[in-house]
């Protein structure tokens, strides 16, 4: 298609140049540079603190956008621009309030509405509440005993799963309200998608169905849930009051932010690295994801440090809106098929600014063979595997231009005891771990630019 | 040599075992059990919460070896004993003062002494202080200009090493009260050895030699550091007075603590797993070594619980006296050689509890070989490499024995922020990363046991 004619190049290119600097070099002068000089972790320390939660929609988005523009600047990308994408706008309110009752006595729970949720009525709700651990004992209570009644979904993270523990528990936040209303319940509250046993509620987007009533969902803390759980075993009548006001607006302009290096040999040919500028409202957004952004930042400084012209174009993108719509992610990938963009790679870090592990990637098997060539040269900074399955929630829409993805991938354990929490906040990040996710993202980039992606062929 | 007869039948053994539990099988289910019934985690709090800081010789190291003799027996080791060992026992004292005067000016600084360090006399050392980057400017110096001041080696952990920051940077804690007093200084001060910018002073022993007087040394933060550094920039006759009353008392007595799960088939071969019960005084000793030693009590309580019974004996050691004298360490070595025990294999928990990385193997090329084709059972908990190099303090007296060394290596960036300094708490660990590098632990003394090591042929 429409690189086809670069294929014979990719084969006659020697993979360490003679007469240049080796790539070995290279990646060493990128790391010692983000090391000794980066600039990722004073950023983000300024995102978290001066900008703060930059929900979608928020006034602080909206700085957040002019400061990450003002940081690719002073990183030095020969062009930043801001570009338009229509977001999701929902506000949370007031403090939220879960009281369980129980005979004469009542206790205040650490909550927070989920992302998305409808609010409740301004007097509240209060209801009987029924505890199940999964949609199987919700299915099997039926109707009967569902109806009228606050679903509590205790469903702990199963702590075997050393990965997808995450991916396998948050259906219950995604799905919950839905299951449970058609079983005619009033409201939901799950216990917090995390493996950390605490008092911090964990928030995240919940969905809705057209077709089936929309009742207010909640997050309770662990600790709260494992309480509640021993109470719901010894005393009757446990009533949960909540109350929320949170509300879905019409859906509001924002932006993108973007900052590229044109490429000297094929600018036409773009790589884009990034991470979402968007968080939720209750912390600082710091691993989730203040640090990918930070990272993409930090790809431009570099390479403008060490005077490292790529020859294609490497594009930093600020997402908007990744964590309830998506809006930056579409308008991204739409923007770069109306104009014909040769998008040829795509690295997200979405995961945390832990130390990274490993470089997802996720293309054809020859490009998957092509870019683990590489690995070799990952290994001097302590990654040692590219997994299959690199991509992020941002990027994605790109897929289905052809685009290879790349991913960022940390050591993840402690990424859920802070991911939309409280304490998702700027001493939450190492800066050693920060800057070395920003190294294996420039090297990517920069081996990207200088070799190129074998095009994808057939179905991809 | 002793374990020839064992060549042929390690060429005969098949790697998975076919008609029993594949190997697979067997890891998932130490990780499973690990994850979901582990112990680790508690075991530590009260190892740091109720026993607290360990030092060589202290009522706390005491009460440490009976508390983790319980544990190992709770754990269900078949032998649970003590084995004698000198150690040093060196005191701190009251708590130090290092306080910089200049003009009619005084501030104090965050010090500890370092470990070993001679007092002051009782009214403490007043000097001036004269700065220096590393060994060559001291030289540079010579002995008129330093005679009767205190050095300061301001020497910052270098951010580009990724790995090996800390060797390089350990030897102005090691050497300097030797290199200064050759030239006459009264004391030292070190910048603390960590990449951190913070208060914590960072203690750790420092050497002397026998002809050259011992003079007193003491460390301080490293915000300290970079705030004298600007200090001395501008102002002269700074000096610092220094007042530390530590003590170096006999050699006392103490014990290494060892359980073990007798082999059923090769007894007479043993696996040693192991970390050290000594921490320094400062802290509660979470991350060096109170996880290494815990890890070591869970691969015994795994293995028991999931009713997995070793043909080749394993020993968790708790290793007494690294920190100052390596007391422990030489007592077991000695004791395995007295004994002619066949210490086949060892592995050492001694970098943090922080998520296990790669497994760092040292022996023959033949043995390094042989265990490297377990890799891909490691790769199940995200362990993606086995580096040459693995071993420890504490079992490397072993090495004359011909035994094969490893080591549980976790991602290291964080662990100087913590190492000897009053921030290495039991709040500094994480549930889930301390059980991964158990999990680590117990899957090669595993497989160890089941499959032999080829014994060391020639030089080693």
């Amino acid at each position: 298609m429409r690189r086809t004619r670069a294929i014979f190049i990719f084969i006659l290119i020697p993979f360490i140049s003679i007469g240049q600097q080796s790539d070995s070099a290279i990646i060493k002068k990128i790391s010692d540079e983000i090391l000794i000089h980066g600039q990722a972790y004073e950023n983000l320390r300024f995102l978290c603190k001066k900008v703060g939660a930059r929900l979608s929609g928020s006034p602080q988005a909206a700085k957040a956008v002019r400061e990450t523009a003002r940081m690719l600047k002073e990183a030095g990308a020969d062009t930043v621009y801001l570009q338009p994408c229509m977001v999701t706008h929902w506000v949370r309110g007031e403090k939220e309030q879960g009281v369980i009752q129980w005979g004469t006595q009542k206790k205040a729970l650490h909550v927070c509405a989920l992302g998305m949720s409808v609010g409740t009525p301004a007097s509240g709700i209060r209801a009987g509440i029924i505890e199940v651990r999964n949609f199987e004992e919700l299915y099997a209570l039926g109707a009967e005993k569902v109806k009228g009644k606050i679903v509590f979904f205790n469903y702990p993270m199963r702590p075997e799963l050393i990965s997808g523990g995450y991916r396998d528990a948050v259906v219950y936040r995604g799905r919950g309200p839905v299951e449970a209303a058609k079983l005619g319940a009033v409201a939901i509250m799950i216990r917090s998608v995390t493996h950390a046993l605490d008092n911090n509620p964990h928030t995240g987007a919940t969905q809705y169905d057209s077709s089936v009533k929309k009742i207010p969902a909640i997050a309770c803390s662990t600790l709260d849930a494992e309480w509640l759980h021993q109470l719901l075993q010894k005393e009757k009548g446990v009533q949960l009051y909540m109350k929320m006001n949170c509300q879905l607006l019409p859906d509001a302009h924002s932006f993108n932010v973007i900052g590229e290096i044109r490429g000297s040999e094929q600018p036409e040919e773009i790589i884009t690295v990034g991470g979402h500028l968007d968080s939720w409202d209750l912390a600082e957004g710091a691993h989730d994801d203040g640090t990918g952004c930070m990272q993409a930042i930090e790809v431009i400084r570099t390479l403008k440090a060490l005077g490292l012209q790529p020859k294609r174009t490497i594009r930093a993108v600020m997402f908007m809106n990744e964590e309830n719509g998506l809006g930056g992610g579409r308008a991204y990938a739409a923007a770069a098929k109306k104009n014909n963009e040769q998008q040829i790679f795509a690295c997200e870090s979405d995961e945390g600014g832990f130390g990274i592990k490993t470089l997802g990637i996720n293309g054809t098997p020859e490009q998957e063979a092509y870019v683990r060539k590489w690995l070799p040269l990952f290994s001097s900074f302590g990654v040692y595997k590219m997994p299959d399955g690199g991509g992020g929630a941002d990027i994605g829409p790109l897929r289905s231009m052809g685009t290879m993805m790349s991913s960022v991938n940390p050591e993840s354990q402690l990424y859920f005891n802070h991911h939309h929490a409280p304490n998702d906040v700027f001493e939450a990040v190492d800066k050693r771990e920060l800057e070395l996710g920003a190294i294996g993202m420039t090297s990517i980039a920069w081996l990207v630019s200088k070799y190129g992606i074998p095009p994808a062929t057939g179905n991809n």
